[in-house]
C-alpha cells in the first residue's frame, strides 16, 4: 500500500534562499506518515490500544531539487522493509507540477511502549492488526 | 528588573521574503522569558516546587521592522503589571546593529497547576519566592 | 466571506506540556489566511501581478483552550475591517469535536510592494480585484 | 577544527511525547554549523564575497537517546570528508548532564553559487580561505 498526501507550500514553510528549509521536510515526511497510519486505521486499532508509539531512530534523506512558495508537494509513503524491531518506510517527495523529485527519505522507526518506554518486539498481534507488515516481515525472517 | 538575551538570525529563521517570519518571533519571545525564569531561579525554586507553569493566555505583538539573517537580536523582558491570576510581560526585540526597534510584544501569562491544570491565584507563598511580583501586586490591589 | 480549513493536530505540532505550542497556531493561522486568499484568487488575480504582499504588522491572540494531538481544528478566517493602508482579519480556531473556541486572533496586514519594500495604500485597482474590500472600505471612509 | 556550541532544551522544542521532536534537531545542527563557519569567519571571508553558500544535500542521522527540556545539549561539529563538489560534516549530539550521545549525523552539503544557482567545485582558492578543507581534500584526491 502506498499512502499519499498533497502539501501546498507557502512562504513560512522557506528560508533566506527561498527553499523550503531542509528541516521542513522532516514534519512534511511525519505528517505524510501519520496519513499512512490513518489510512490503515493503526491510530486507533493498534497504537492507542496497545500503548505503542512509532519513534524515530534513523533518517537518511536526500535533496534532490529545491521546491519553492506556490509549489504543491506529493509526498508517497510506503513500507520498506521490517526488521525485528524495527519498520522502515520509504518516502518520496515530488513536485506537483513537474512530476520530479524534490527527496527521497528512508526512515527507520523502532516501536516503543508508551508506559514503560521500552522497545517491543514485533509479534503475532501487530501483525493482525498491521497485515501490510505480515509481508515485508517474511521476508525478513 | 529586565532580563536580556540576544539571538543571531540564521537563514532558517527567515522565510520566502528573506524576513524573519511572525511566528519564529515568538520562540524568539519564548526562549526569552525562559532566560527571564532563570535569572531570577524560578524553574528550580518555583515553578518544579511547586508543579507551577505559566501558560501563555494573549499575546499582543507590533511587528515594527523586518530582521534578516545576519542580524543579532537583543531582547528584553521584564516586568509589566499583575494581576491575580495573570503575570504579564512587556517584551522588545531590538536589532543589535541599529538599535532600532524590530518588535514589541505584551504577554499575558497565567499560572496553572501541573497536576490538576486549574488557574492558581497569586499567593503569599509565590510572592515570596518571586519577589519582584510584589512590587506589581502592591500597585495591582 | 468566510473561508474555512481544518488542520489535524500532530504529535510534532505539540509541546513538552502536550499542548499545541502558542507559536504553531500562527502558523495554522498564516495557512488558514492563505487558503482565504486562494478562495478569492488573489495570489494569482493581485499578489503576483501587482507585486503586492501582506505583511503582518500586529497581532493580538486569545488563547481560550488547549489542544492537543488527534484534535481536529477549525480555522475560520474573515475580513474584520479596512483602513487606508491596513486590512484587518478576525481568525477563531474551534476544536471541531467539542465545537468549543481554542484560540481568536485579529491580525493586521499592512500592503507592501515587493519591489521597492514600501507600503502601498487601497486603490481602485486594488478594490477591484478584491472586492469583499470595497465593503469595509466604505465603512472605514 | 572541532566547533562547539550548547543548546539549553525548552518546553517549546518538546514534542507531544515530551522528546525534542527529532525535526527540530536538524535546526539544532544547522545553528551548530553556522557557529563553526563563524569560528572560521567563513560567512565574511567565502560565503559573501564569493556568492556561496553551501546547500544540504544529504543527511544520515541516528536519533540515539531521548532529550527532555531542562536538558543542555552540547553538539561537536567537525569536517568528516571532502569530495570535488561536496563537504561532508560529521555531527555529535550529548546530553551535558549524562556526556551521552543524543544524536550523530553526517551531513553532505554542497557549494553552490548564490547568483546562478550551478554547484561549485572545491578550487584553490576556496581552499585558501578555508584551510581546513586542504587537509580533508589532499585525502580525497
Amino acid at each position: 500500500m502506498k499512502s499519499e498526501i498533497e502539501i501546498k507550500i507557502r512562504g513560512y514553510h522557506a528560508d533566506h534562499f527561498k527553499h523550503v528549509n531542509h528541516a521542513r521536510y522532516l514534519e512534511f515526511l511525519e505528517e505524510a506518515r501519520w496519513n499512512y497510519f490513518e489510512d490503515l486505521n493503526l491510530i486507533e486499532m493498534l497504537f492507542h490500544p496497545k500503548s505503542i508509539f512509532l519513534a524515530v531512530f534513523n533518517i537518511k534523506i536526500n535533496y534532490r531539487r529545491s521546491a519553492v512558495a506556490g509549489d504543491t508537494l506529493r509526498i508517497e509513503t510506503a513500507l520498506n522493509r521490517v526488521e525485528k524491531r524495527k519498520v522502515i518506510f520509504s518516502q518520496k517527495i515530488y513536485s506537483k507540477s513537474s512530476d520530479k523529485m524534490v527527496c527521497d527519505a528512508e526512515i527507520t522507526n523502532v516501536l516503543i511502549n508508551t508506559e514503560n518506554k521500552e522497545l517491543i518486539k514485533i509479534n503475532q498481534e501487530i501483525l493482525e492488526i498491521w497485515p501490510e507488515l505480515q509481508k515485508y516481515y517474511d521476508t525478513y525472517k
